[in-house]
Parts: structure tokens; sequence; C-alpha cells
């Protein structure tokens, strides 16, 4: 057996542990009773122990080494090395140890969050969450030594490879400085909130899900969608799931988060089939599942075109009309393209969105750097709330800083990757259209087959190829920029519509 | 650190692979999708491989002998080393690469059996099933000359330690030689079928399912219902899933699942707490396992004193009433204790259920002496079926040799335990009345805590610390034979009710 052989078996059963962690997670936030999460927690960090003791074993160097020595010229083999090669760095940088504490930390801080949630109980989460940040600190600095990176940075390259401060700072700042006013423009000429009525019933929004989700290309054969507290996509090629949350008197957010989480599930279902136990069969870092979800939910399912398609079969599942204004695809339009200073980040539109990362970008930098302490959390939050949108959270946890799960499961660096999704987002559609031309037709009668051979032969089936910033660069043929996100807002909201 | 203590850790690893494997199997019945059943037999077999690689390792067997040198007194870890010692001579019996072989065989040939039941389908499982059949004689021989135990035997340990031919030859022949000729009598004396009518749909039927799960004491906060294709239990004792499947004119059948299942999982929900993550503090075999679930079903649930609490119960989640018959308590009873010759195993009622089993029994004993192949089966089923039960099946495989999930899935062996585990609860049932007296009202009533609480403390909260036979000879006072049950159906079916 060549020593290309022997690794792919070695990196063949840290695929299947990830297999188990993946769905029992799944399970976790889907399925699992609330007092099985003692349990769950530690069978979890016995698999990412055993993943992270496979990954740093002497064996495993020893056998990167022998392939490297192979000389393999396969484009395919040759990207393998260099994933599991950045990866065993990075994981040769953390103590074991370490990675165990942080993830059972991580998944009682998790349980702790969906309860307190709930109750606007933020007390409650402190100590688990200051855990929590501790001990991704420890890491944070520990793999800042061995990378020779700023610990903050070391976070964010671990969610997109190559991804830095020094790269953010300057595409936030460009939007920062366009934002606000281009926002306040809008919402000067924006009419009053559309509402509309009907069957709200989760089966009735669950139903919807499924016929709009079948038409963009989800294979249900090969995937399924469930309900959670906050919306997620998880999974591999062969079975992908994804989960939303419904309302009760809205159906356009429920929906929409659908429209997001089935561009994720898109790209995992669209991964190449042949090394999709080996790392360079994983998609990319969260910057591109982004830009593939927004792609979907922004670039396409928010334009007329997707619309007019999809408005018939709106009616048809929910029975929607009018409540004051009328139903129609002017109002759809402006229901879906409503832009308001929000408090809930998934709740907000492609134009407020930047600046909610922007605030949690500020905060993790002040939380690495050591110029905040968890409990002090609310009180910046709030204070970036009031500065960037005008609102006053007071004790309102809940929407403010208890939003979302991404700190409490110990995901920090996270966040700047949905921002820098957009970006990519925007810059891929106008090369898509730039490559096979004006699609709208296409949307409006219901065929994605086209946009969606686009991103499968660009982007999806590709794997981790080629890394992304330069897949970036190679499909669009420039940099990642603000440009064409600049381009897209101001063309799709820069004029009354 | 002591060398017990240092075992303990290396059993919880055990343990908390034992956990993702469990959940991931209830997921690849209950939720996955078709086509992740690949991706998800690697991940299985990944997860069992390495279970069988620490089990088997030199590692551990130095520190259960380091163990043992300590001299432990604590009568948890006396049974601790006794059940791992137990389960790793019997691990070591076989080689590593012939358990991942046969795992991957059976989740493939249980994917194929799923689908292909559905149409009635033999032919196309056969390979399947040959590979299933032939790795596990393989490894019923190498676990019998290390055992020293007959291949069969070997197999039947491996369900209820201790289990053999020997021991079961003579009650089963006992239950042919009193069952049928008692069945006939019955038969002759039985009036015609009760028929009930009222909504059955599938979430009246949960309704009612989790309105008598609770009074008898399943906690939901740590265990869930489902359906799929074949009712199971699974998980441990924070997080206890079962499942059933409904039909659509009857509710009986599922009713009658759903029960049996609560007493499995009451066993889970009732383990130890102190060493739930070690060996000792797992359930004992399938053969007690069943006796808890029967106990549940047979001996408590079909009596007409859990009919008088339940009927109003049914009533007012089905709205069900007479059809042809009246709904009354006698009716009910007539239903819920009819005796039928008929082809489904898991439809059939407690006297004609041991010829089922003894029918597989035969079945299996002759596949493991090589008298009868795979592709054979169709035809010794039909003739014993014949035999027995006077059925002739002719070509309909699906509730012939293809009902039952267990040969598809690898449990070879496991068939005798149910039968066995129905004269272990007569049994039970006998000595718990001798202990507490006559405790009917209780049921009538509604409340199961006094009988919960006796099978808590005698059987539940043990774990393994006694092994099965012992136990059940300690609590009721003989060893394990056929009167207790014989004695049980001829007062509950001897004269016309």
């Amino acid at each position: 057996m060549s020593a290309q052989e022997h690794l792919r078996d070695k990196l063949r059963v840290i695929h299947n542990l990830n297999h188990a962690s993946q769905y029992l997670s799944w399970d976790e936030a889907v399925m699992m009773p609330k007092e099985g999460g003692i349990a769950r927690a530690d069978s979890l960090a016995t698999l990412r122990f055993l993943v992270h003791e496979i990954i740093t074993s002497t064996e495993l160097g020893e056998l990167i080494e022998a392939a490297k020595d192979e000389r393999p010229t396969d484009k395919w083999e040759i990207a393998n090395l260099r994933v599991i090669e950045h990866e065993r760095v990075r994981s040769t940088a953390v103590p074991s140890d370490l990675v165990v504490a942080l993830s059972k930390a991580s998944s009682a801080c998790e349980q702790e969050w969906r309860e307190r949630r709930a109750e606007n109980d933020w007390k409650s989460v402190v100590p688990l969450l200051s855990a929590v940040v501790r001990l991704t600190k420890e890491r944070a600095v520990s793999l800042g030594e061995v990378l020779q990176f700023d610990p903050y940075d070391a976070l964010l390259d671990e969610y997109e490879p190559g991804l830095n401060q020094k790269f953010i700072d300057p595409l936030f700042s460009r939007l920062v400085e366009f934002l606000p006013g281009f926002v306040d423009d809008i919402l000067t000429r924006q009419g009053p909130r559309q509402k509309f009525q009907g069957n709200f019933s989760p089966q009735r929004q669950l139903e919807l899900a499924k016929r709009l989700m079948a038409p963009l290309g989800f294979n249900f054969s090969q995937g399924r969608i469930d309900t959670s507290h906050h919306p997620f996509s998880c999974g591999n090629l062969t079975d992908t799931r994804i989960t939303t949350r419904f309302g009760d008197d809205d159906f356009l957010e429920s929906m929409y988060a659908v429209l997001h989480e089935t561009g994720h599930a898109l790209y995992q279902q669209g991964l190449p089939r042949k090394p999709c136990d080996q790392p360079v069969g994983r998609s990319l870092g969260m910057m591109i599942h982004e830009s593939q979800s927004l792609f979907m939910e922004m670039q396409i399912c928010r334009g007329n075109s997707f619309l007019r398609f999809a408005k018939p079969i709106i009616e048809d599942a929910l029975d929607v009309q009018g409540n004051g204004t009328p139903w129609n695809l002017e109002t759809l339009s402006k229901a879906v393209r409503r832009v308001e200073r929000g408090k809930i980040r998934v709740e907000s539109d492609e134009t407020t969105y930047p600046l909610h990362v922007v605030l949690r970008y500020e905060i993790e930098k002040a939380l690495l750097r050591d110029e905040l302490t968890v409990e002090e959390i609310p009180e910046m939050w709030n204070q970036l709330m009031k500065d960037s949108f005008g609102i006053e959270l007071g004790e309102d946890y809940k929407d403010g800083c208890m939003q979302d799960v991404h700190w409490f499961a110990g995901l920090i660096g996270y966040f700047p990757c949905y921002s820098l999704g957009a970006l990519t987002a925007a810059q891929l559609y106008q090369a898509m259209v730039r490559d096979i031309g004006d699609i709208e037709d296409d949307f409006a009668a219901g065929q994605f087959e086209r946009s969606l051979g686009w991103q499968r032969d660009k982007i999806h089936s590709r794997g981790q190829l080629i890394p992304s910033f330069e897949l970036i660069e190679s499909v669009t043929g420039s940099p990642l920029g603000c440009e064409a996100f600049i381009s897209h807002v101001t063309s799709r909201y820069g004029s009354a519509s």
C-alpha cells in the first residue's frame, strides 16, 4: 500500500468520526430530549478528542511527509495534502485537553443558552459563556504562537483560511462609510410595511418550504428539513439537512431562512463525489459557504424574477392575501426587500446586515484583546446598537447579545464570514451574468438548472481544490472587494421601486 | 491515578463511542434520507471498529489485570471487571476486519430490506442477507473456538450471557408440547373478532401513546417517541427513545407496541446513575430486557385492571366506538386478549408468540449447522408455518421471512430471548405479587409507582451487578422455568372470559 493510500485510509477514519459528530450535533439541536445534554456533550467531546488525536499523531505527520515524498501528480491528491497539512498545523498547536475542555464547555453553554434565551436570562449564562470565551482565548493564543498570527486572526483563519483583520478592516470600513447614509436614503423613500394574512401554520409553512426547495435543486432523497431554535444547515453530500423556525404572523422570515439554508445545502449536495471522504472533498471556509447561501437568498430569491415564480406557489400553499395592502407582485417585492434598522441580525435585510456583523466583529476584537469581559458584553452591545441603529435595547438580552447561538456554541471569529460572503455572492453573481448572460427569465419560469450548473461547475464540484481567495479571483477576474456588492444594492435599492 | 480509575476512563471512551453508534442507528431508522445510507454505514463501521480496537487492545488487557491486582472491594467495581472481561474475551475472539465487514454488510442489508420488504421482493435481498449470514457464521465459529461453545451457542451467549441450546431446548419443548392444544381450546371458545371505529390518524394515536406512557412512568424530558418501519427502543438513561408504527383501521396493534417499548424504556431510564458510563451500568442481556417489556405489555397492560384505567383515555384520544360489536370493557378485553394463529410475530398474542419464536430458532439452528442456505429460508419458513399454524404463505415473503428486521440487521441468535423474556416476566410478576401483595387496584386507578418501584429496586437499578440467571433465581426464588408462564396463560385464557 502506498503512503498516499495509507494516508487516505487514516483521513477516512477522521471523516467517519466527523460524520458522527455532525449528525449527533444536528440531533442535539433538533431531536434530543432536554436531559440528554450531558451524555451527548461527553460523546461529542470523545469524538472530537479522537479526531484531534489522529490529526496530531506522529503517525499522521509521517504519513503526510511520506505521501509528499511520493510526489503525487494528481491535482486532487496535491490539494488534499495541502488541506490536511494546514489542518494538522492548526491542530498540533492546541493541546488535546484544551480541545476536550472547550468542546464540553461549548456543549454545556449552548444547552444553557437554549433554555435561558427564552427567559431573557443573561446572568445565568455568564459563567458558562465566560468559560467558553476564556478557553477560546487560550486556544487563540496557542494557535497564534504557532502560526505567528495575532490571536483573533488565528480564530478568523479557522473559519476561512487566510482571513485576517488586515484584510477585513478596509472592507468593513468601506461598508460602514457607505451603508448608513444609503440606508437613510432608502428609509426616507420607503412606504409603510406590507401586511399579508393567510394560513401560517407550521405544517403549511413547511409545505411551502419544500415546494420551493425542490425546484431550486434540493434533493430530498439526500436531505431533509426540520425545525430548531436557530436555522442552520449541516450534513454531507448524500445527507444534507437544513432547519428553520416558524413565526405565527409572518411567513417571509421563515421562507427566506429556508432559501438561505437551501443555498448552503446545494453547496453540500454539489460537492465532488470521488474524494467525498477526504479533506479536499469538503466545502471551503465559511465565507464561501455563506456566499452560496446569499447567492441563493439575496442575489436570486429577493429579485423580482424569482418572486414571479414563487408568488403563485405561496398563494396556493398559504392561502395568502392582502391585509390593508393588497397582495400582488409589487407589494410582495416591497415586503421582501424592506429595509429596516432592527435588533435581530437574522431578520435584517441585506443593507443593514453588515452593520450587525461589524458590531459583533468589534465585540470579538475587544474580547480577544482583553479590552472587554463577558459581563460587559451587553453594555458594549447596547452602545453599538444605539450608535449604528439608533436602537435602545435596555435589558432586552433575548433580542440583543443572546440572539445568536454562535458565541454560546464556541464559534468566535465566524461572524465576519457572513458579510464577506455577501460581498463574494455579489461578485460571483456578476461573474455568472458575464459568463452565461442575463438569466432572469429562467428564474421567472422556475428554471434554476443553468445558475446551479454554473455554481456547481465553478464552486461546488471543486471542493477544496483551490483556496477560497484564489478561487474568487480566478472565477470573477478580480480579488474580493466591496464594489460588486455596492453596485448590487445600489441597483436594487438605489431608486424607489 | 489507580489502575481502576485509568480503566474507567478507557471504558468511558467506549461508552461515548457506543452512545454515538446508538443514536446514529436510531437516526438511520427514523430520520435519515434514503441516500444517506452508505456514508452512515461507513461511519458506524468506523465507530464499531474503534470500540473493538480499544476492547481488544493489549493496553486494556493489562489495565484489567492491574485493576484486579488492586483487589477492589466495591461490589460495583468487581462486577464492572466481570462484565468487561467477558466482553473482552468475546471481542478478542473475532478479528477486527471481520467486525468491520459484518457491520458494513448489516447496514447495507438492513437498508435494502427497508426498501424491498414493501415490494415483497425476497430475491433482491438474498445476496446481501447471504453475506450477513456467511460473516455471522465466521464470527460464530471464531467465538465458539475461544469460548469452547458450539457456534450457535456462541451467538446466543452474545444476547444473553450464559444462554445456550441445552438450556433452551427443554423449555421450548415444554412450550411446544403445551401451547398448540391450549391454543386450539381457546380458539373453539373464542367469539368473533371485535371491531371498533374511531379517529385513528397518526396524530391521534401518537397523542394516545403519550397519554399512556406518562402515567406508566416514562419521563419525556429524558426520552421521545417516533415512528419507524419496525418498533424498537434505544438510548441511555437520560435519553431513551422508542418508536412505533401506526395502522389506519386499528389502534390496538400500535398501542401495544408502544406499551411494549415503554417497558424497555423504563428499564433504561431506571438504570443506576452512578456507573452509567461503565459496562456494569448497562442493562443485562436481551432476555431480561424482553422480560421488562413483556412485564409491561403482557403482565400489566393486557389485564382487566389496566384496561379499566386506559379505556376512558382511549375513548377521549381516539373518539372510539363500537362497530358491529359495542365498545365496552368486556369487548375491549376480548380484543386485547384475542388469540389467533397469524402470520406476523409482532402482531401475535402471548399464547402463539412462542411458536413464532421456535420457528425462527429452528431456522437459525439449521443455518448455523449448514443444513440450510439463505435461498432455502422461505421454503423452511413456509413448511414450519404450515406445521405450527396451519397457514400457507406461498410467495408472501413480506409477511413471512421478510417480516422482521433482525436477520437483515445481523441479529442472529436474538429471537429466543423474546420467549425466554416472556417466561421471565411471568415468573417476576408472580414474585412481585408475593412480595407486595395484590396490586390490581393500583393499575385500575392509574397508579404504577408501586410496581415500577419494585422493578426498579429488584432489576433496573442493579444494572449488570448480578448476572441474569442468578438475578432471576435470587428475586423469584427459583431458576427460570415454564411453570409461571403456563400458570399465567392458564389463569388468563383457561376458561372463556
